[in-house]
């Protein structure tokens, strides 16, 4: 059993074995993993994390790729966490993307870890945000967290980046789709990927379209920068890079305290929902209790009073 | 005010006003909606529910649209919620596939139902299953679900359901994204749309690969059938109906019960942990109280734990 004290002491010394333990504590939600975070949370908070988002097909993962090329001739180190919710396929011969990503961790100044979603109600969110805590903690300049899916617990896992980019690609009506998907919503930066395709033009027409006419129905702070980017020859990426660092420099001198407190409360309410869903659910008792009163064609919400009974009382308690 | 009594009644007495009513409360986690859903839940559970999810472009409102007249063509009644994370786009004159999915509405036999990702914490899935209760009480045969984005959360609300499509079209490398996001572990019927389209017969072959090789590779009680269907033509999709009837036959021989148990247990984990939450940080001071907390530089590990004192002591109390 490794101790929660020596990890922290290794993670901080710079050992890669530790980091990559670390992270999997939590994964695994590793009774561990808070005492090990509390000594080194000093550190955390000094890199610039960069969420990546979009469809599937977008060209996320070469997008990542050719960003961490970009930052490393900077000098610059880079973590990258990237969200896969196929764990049997992980690491297979499919996952061409992937592998081309994980070739580059023979440089010392690059990290690269994909995370399954194992966890359910809120665990992977919070785990992926505890990963980027370590690797912060570790040390990299900049953390890359790339998503898969496009969904819900996707756009939480993008959200709590600094920097959200959101990547599409020409075809398939994506301008469209994308408002569908909310994709607009958490997009600081929108990448509109594979710029040497025919339709690319269309596409940041289409984009810029969409956000003139959101900008107007809604009052918002900011509208974000549409960037055409091939990730494939190269091209947009240093005005990519510029976009990411014009928001960085706009939080900075504004907002970034403010809203990384917001993330930390989220994180919270994450530990918490999954605290509670284990207490209550953890155990194989506790699911069939559940199971059996529902036996009795009582709803969901009449089992839920009933399990919550005794903690309601006393929270209402301590709250009068 | 309506009343939860005088609402549950007028739901059973058939008047639409009161369906859409309440899948509202169940959207805003009205107060009400336990005690109304309680006087319907014995007319719950004889609807057949199809969870239709899938990467966005690949022509999931078509398909819905496609099998709504299906099914109405064999005199059965159909309910649709279509889970969209855009609320500032629904029903605007951008989203035209779901436009023409309203329009249908003037049908009796048909009700058509958005829902917007207003809620967060897991509040989405567990107002999905809330709103699929209601249709069923309110007596159509078949619930369809259908989710616009493709990850984590999407496959929750796809999975309550009975039978879950899985769609996908020919190009973009679908086959291989397929995996990536995780679509299979979740299909119990693959759709490979767009059968009229070049590449289509391609990606046929690529998803049975993909499902022989995950066959090998994991010990599944059963293997998703691959339908390929074209919504445009029309082409596919009485076979797609079979696929989804073999499907029930085999539950309702089967397991049904059992499956139908688990979801509902699912569902009483979300509304537990949606009602934690709202006691926890529900109120502005509860939040502030954890930011405050977070202002002395501890973990989010930290602050949970502190805020979670009293109650887990209580918690432990009643278990021990």
């Amino acid at each position: 059993m490794d101790a929660a004290d020596d990890m922290a002491r290794r993670l901080l010394a710079g050992e890669r074995p530790a980091l990559a333990r670390m992270i999997t504590w939590a994964e695994n939600a590793d009774a561990r993993f808070a005492a090990a975070l509390a000594l080194v949370y000093p550190r955390v908070g000094r890199a610039w994390r960069i969420g990546v988002t979009g469809p599937p097909g977008a060209g996320k993962s070469s997008l990542v790729n050719a960003l961490i090329e970009k930052l490393r001739e900077r000098a610059s180190t880079v973590g990258v966490l990237a969200i896969d919710p196929s764990s049997p396929y992980s690491g297979g011969a499919l996952l061409g993307d992937r592998i081309r990503m994980e070739e580059r961790t023979t440089d010392p100044g690059v990290y690269i870890r994909s995370m399954a979603t194992r966890a359910s109600h809120g665990g992977l969110a919070r785990a992926a945000v505890d990963a980027l805590d370590v690797m912060d903690a570790f040390g990299f300049d900049w953390l890359l967290a790339e998503t898969v899916g496009v969904g819900q617990a996707e756009y939480e896992i993008a959200g709590a980046a600094d920097t959200v980019l959101v990547v599409l690609c020409p075809g398939a009506g994506d301008g469209i789709q994308a408002m569908k998907a909310g994709l607009l919503e958490v997009a600081d930066v929108l990448v509109a990927n594979k710029s040497d395709l025919a339709g690319a033009d269309q596409l940041v027409t289409d984009l810029e379209d969409a956000l003139a006419l959101r900008a107007l129905s809604r009052n918002r702070r900011r509208t974000p920068l549409v960037v055409p980017v091939s990730a494939h020859d190269g091209s947009g990426l240093d005005a990519l890079l510029a976009a990411i660092e014009a928001h960085r420099r706009e939080l900075e001198g504004g907002d970034l305290a403010a809203l990384r407190r917001e993330k930390r409360v989220r994180q919270v309410r994450r530990v918490v929902g999954e605290r509670l869903d284990e207490v209550l659910f953890g155990s194989a008792g506790r699911t069939e209790q559940a199971a059996a009163l529902l036996g009795k064609s009582r709803t969901p919400y009449d089992v839920a009073e009933e399990l919550l009974g005794s903690i309601l009382a006393s929270t209402h308690r301590t709250r009068a």
